[in-house]
């Protein structure tokens, strides 16, 4: 340590706000060089080496082969697929000196469906699944603690090619056994969730989030099903139609004064007190129906508004949304949007104004959408397009109808499991990996055809699949830290071993000195805390802020013989006699590789 | 091979001009993106790993701590040092969603220096040796040749940190043994020569390059004194001045009509037709002198003109005029700058109009040096300033005087050795390796100070080393082909043994099958063409288009126990019993390999 390039800090980082970047900042694994952009110092270089070299094992043995494409890409390919446009400001973008459009790969779909047009073209070539472990670029509106959402970040991206869809199923099914084996190793909390699929394109999705309270995704789960999914690809059952008999008994819808009634909260308020139910319950927010409109705009720029219908006691989900229009993006209506639609009542709009005919009736001509829980037959409280006027007993089916549904609505914990068998709860996580069923998409786009067993040209069908290579490293250092410092996982540490020599007398760092040079030449990695001058206080601090898992200390224990080992995870400490120390070190470092190379080797359910 | 994402070509790939770059298309190991900018297929990669994995060790070995730096880098500390404008069109510039000015990292000097003021402060911590193994970018105005010269490349590049210069030159001397280390295991060709600093600023500095026809850089050796350089490094000595006797006796100078003689050629042909020398010899273009008059562009947009006063019977070489004028472009003067100085008069200008003080007495007032080869004291022939006129015996220091002396000539085959040892010959090579001590350029412009051992602030001293990594691979395809295919060495080979099975006999691929496994299982690599309905001339053909060093070939003789076993580079081929194939195969590479692992070890002289 008197020569590492490794400066601890006492104080968090200004730019963090994580626990675990805090911790990946002050123990100089990692350093700001603009933001969202970060060096890897030595020691957390070594950190990512080591996830990468996981990675690697486990694509390599599901018959990977391994190339690298450039980050530094031609627009043409991306226009073709429309994601040059469709990935907005996400995208770097750049000209050359000769004014050539050019980017810095955000992901590489166009790049591989190219490579293998141009060099297979039989049925007999495939099935063929390739990857690369290389750094992509995302301009993020919001860089995000540290290496969790960078700008510039290390990921494995895969691909696999098909003649047919058994053969996509059967190397997504190969790549998500991989994963699995990929997560255990690493030695993540992680669960995996049904995923939208988003500008991707493609059918089936899953998603591996690590488990985390600092994550960005909220993600569901039910127990009594082991059902999981992304909030975003919560799909939410359409409710059963109500009987003809239930729609009969419904009184006519009727337009009753509610005066300053905007929001649902003074709604239900106005219609308790002036209009209560007849069946003596309170009116709730449950039974009215809230119409939520916004504008969406697209990657080339057009814009179109969308209503929203749902129970007033749901609020739209932000996330939720945005899968649903994307590429499309929204924002709320504002006051110009809502000057440019008068017929649109801000508070009080209903359904009599919305829906794609409702033109030819003086209404907005508006797309509007229901949630999957407005039954056909139910009954409403909503806007009359009217200021300070709702209309009673409006039932969907009868009185309006809407353009389709849309999954946009929260989902809450205590929710009724999409599969029925349960309730959901929710949690937020990390996306650690992300695997695709893309289908022809980017085949179709790009032309990659190869010849079947026939002899006729067919269009194959690829997957692709991510897993976030630096951003591993900052979700084990969220997940596993604790107020002292970072605690590495064996498989991840930089090193095997930490030895601190403590004190001032000579023979101490001799007998470390000799320890570490055992250490090293039976294959271990060592960081050695040979500074001179440095307090036994400052070395314990900065060996419980390294994180290595095992730590040996020697110092006075030496006269009579003894050093201390401690596990930096479990905090055990023990002392061992000297001549001991070797080999109980080297027992400890390899019964825990073997243990874990064991659990990888387990076939995986 | 049936499964490798690999497909040879027969012909020439119409982007390619260099024969090595050709094959390793035509093999399969690389792939063009964008101009500059390849794809490294899995053979491909394999290669550069390689390289990677010598730089690595040699780097590890002299105690070089591996960090890495973005790609994707802030403005600032390239707006602090100045190289955000000197490097010209050759930087990839971008602006991210917020139009922050960005950059590609063409070299990392700034964020080296950042990071080492951040993290380090005192003397006790130096001297210190930093690398990264990464990809640089830079927009060449003509990438070429594949990997010699892309837009996107990988480099090895270190930086020493010292607090004087005697550990300035320590470092340096440090990482000169590594690189000899390392261009002897990556098996060039190479000398080391004596190099320009150019735009990097600082002093001493030595180009490693492969001797190669095909190579950009020019140098020039001289075998009495084994002194090499870089033509752009070449110092030729002042002319010594010629004695007051002989300026004594030298004529006054005088204006002859030299009708139509713009060029040295007419001139002399004019000079010997119209004025013969008194002495009996001939005019010779070397008795003239040629005055060049050239436009600088600054980064900054800024223009100057620039005289170049030379032999009648030198050119002015383009790269060492660009090295001394650097940061500066210079172009040749056009119609319109000679407009601006009407005193110029086309192929007739004279030192009379030139040098900055020659605007007192009507001249041009344009800086004028002056070629050292042109002696205080010696006599010329040359520009009259007046169409069709030239002056005779005008001398250097009696009847001109210029603005000092520029390194700019052309240097030519049998040109004396400046170290007076000898006469000089020419080659070509490749830039492989780059070493420069910087000395304190970036640590003053970026503020880089740290405590002496009196407690006293100093500046620190810093070397910056590069290797061309990815410009290996194309080094050796280059230097190590024959009219079959590439030939690798040993040590940078994708594999260890190429095993073909051919004929259609099902023994035969399940002999090879079994010779495959046991070769994989005792460690080596192995490429296995089974693809089973592919002739034996294909296999052969595309077995020496891929290089590998050792192919084994399982035919017809299997039935008689025997195999035969081809040496790639040698062309040597030998038959072998089955049973002895796997020892002879293991004895030969690991032969190799010992051989290479004591040639490394041997300490450089």
């Amino acid at each position: 340590m008197s020569n590492l390039f490794l400066r601890t800090l006492r104080e968090d980082p200004a730019e963090a706000e994580l626990p675990g970047h805090k911790l990946l900042v002050r123990a100089g694994y990692i350093r700001r060089a603009a933001p969202g952009v970060y060096t890897w110092l030595p020691l957390g270089l070594k950190v990512l080496r080591k996830v990468e070299e996981v990675v690697r094992e486990e694509m390599d043995a599901i018959g990977g082969q391994e190339l690298s494409f450039p980050a530094l890409l031609p627009r043409e390919p991306y226009e073709a697929t429309g994601r040059w446009t469709e990935y907005g400001d996400n995208l770097f973008r750049l000209q050359d000196r000769k004014g050539a459009d050019m980017l810095l790969g955000p992901t590489h779909e166009e790049m591989f469906t190219l490579a293998v047009k141009d060099m297979f073209s039989s049925y007999k070539e495939l099935p063929l699944t390739l990857y690369q472990i290389q750094t992509k670029y995302r301009d993020e509106a919001r860089p995000r603690a540290g290496l969790l959402r960078g700008r510039e970040f290390v990921m494995k991206d895969s691909y696999s090619f098909d003649v047919d869809d058994a053969g996509l199923e059967a190397a997504y099914q190969r790549h998500r056994d991989a994963y699995l084996r990929i997560f255990d190793r690493l030695g993540f909390d992680y669960v995996v969730v049904h995923a939208d699929s988003g500008a991707m394109g493609g059918s089936a999705s899953e998603e591996f989030l690590a488990v985390s309270p600092v994550g960005e995704d909220t993600f569901v789960r039910c127990e009594a099903s082991g059902y999981a999914a992304n909030v975003e690809a919560v799909v939410v059952p359409q409710a059963p139609p109500l009987s003809q008999e239930v729609v009969d008994a419904t009184p006519a819808a009727r337009v009753e004064d509610t005066p300053d009634s905007p929001t649902i909260e003074t709604l239900v308020a106005q219609s308790n007190a002036l209009h209560p139910r007849t069946d003596g319950r309170a009116w709730k927010a449950a039974d009215t129906l809230k119409n939520v409109v916004v504008m969406l705009t697209y990657p080339d720029g057009t814009r179109e508004p969308l209503a929203v219908g749902l129970p007033g006691d749901r609020e739209v989900d932000a996330k939720r949304l945005e899968a649903q229009v994307a590429p499309a993006t929204w924002t709320p209506f504002e006051e110009k949007d809502f000057a440019a639609y008068p017929m649109l009542v801000k508070g009080y709009i209903g359904p009599a104004m919305l829906g794609e005919t409702s033109a030819e009736r003086g209404g907005s001509g508006i797309r509007y959408l229901l949630d999957p829980s407005v039954a056909h037959g139910s009954a409403w409280v909503t806007g009359a397009d009217e200021h300070g006027k709702h209309v009673y007993d409006l039932v969907n089916g009868r009185d309006f109808t809407a353009d389709g549904t849309i999954q946009a609505a929260e989902i809450r914990e205590g929710d009724p499991s999409p599969d029925g068998a349960g309730t959901l709860t929710l949690a937020r996580g990390i996306e650690m990996g992300h695997i695709f069923q893309l289908g022809r998409k980017y085949a179709e786009a790009l032309d990659l055809k190869v010849l079947d067993e026939n002899g006729k040209l067919v269009t194959v069908t690829m997957g692709s699949y991510g897993v976030g290579v630096s951003r591993a490293v900052a979700a084990v250092a969220e997940a596993s830290h604790d107020e002292l410092g970072l605690v590495w996982p064996r498989a991840l540490a930089p090193a095997d071993v930490h030895v601190l020599a403590t004190g001032k007398d000579q023979a101490i760092f001799e007998h470390a000195e000799g320890l570490v040079a055992q250490l090293t030449g039976a294959g271990l990695e060592v960081v050695y805390d040979d500074r001179p001058k440095v307090s036994p206080g400052v070395k314990f601090k900065d060996a419980e802020l390294l994180g290595v898992p095992t730590i040996v200390v020697i110092g006075r224990g030496l006269a009579d013989g003894v050093l201390e080992i401690k596990d930096r995870r479990t905090g055990e400490r023990r002392e061992v006699a000297v001549d001991e120390a070797v080999t109980q070190v080297l027992a400890e470092v390899r019964g825990e590789q073997a243990v874990a190379e064991a659990a990888a080797a387990r076939p995986q359910a």
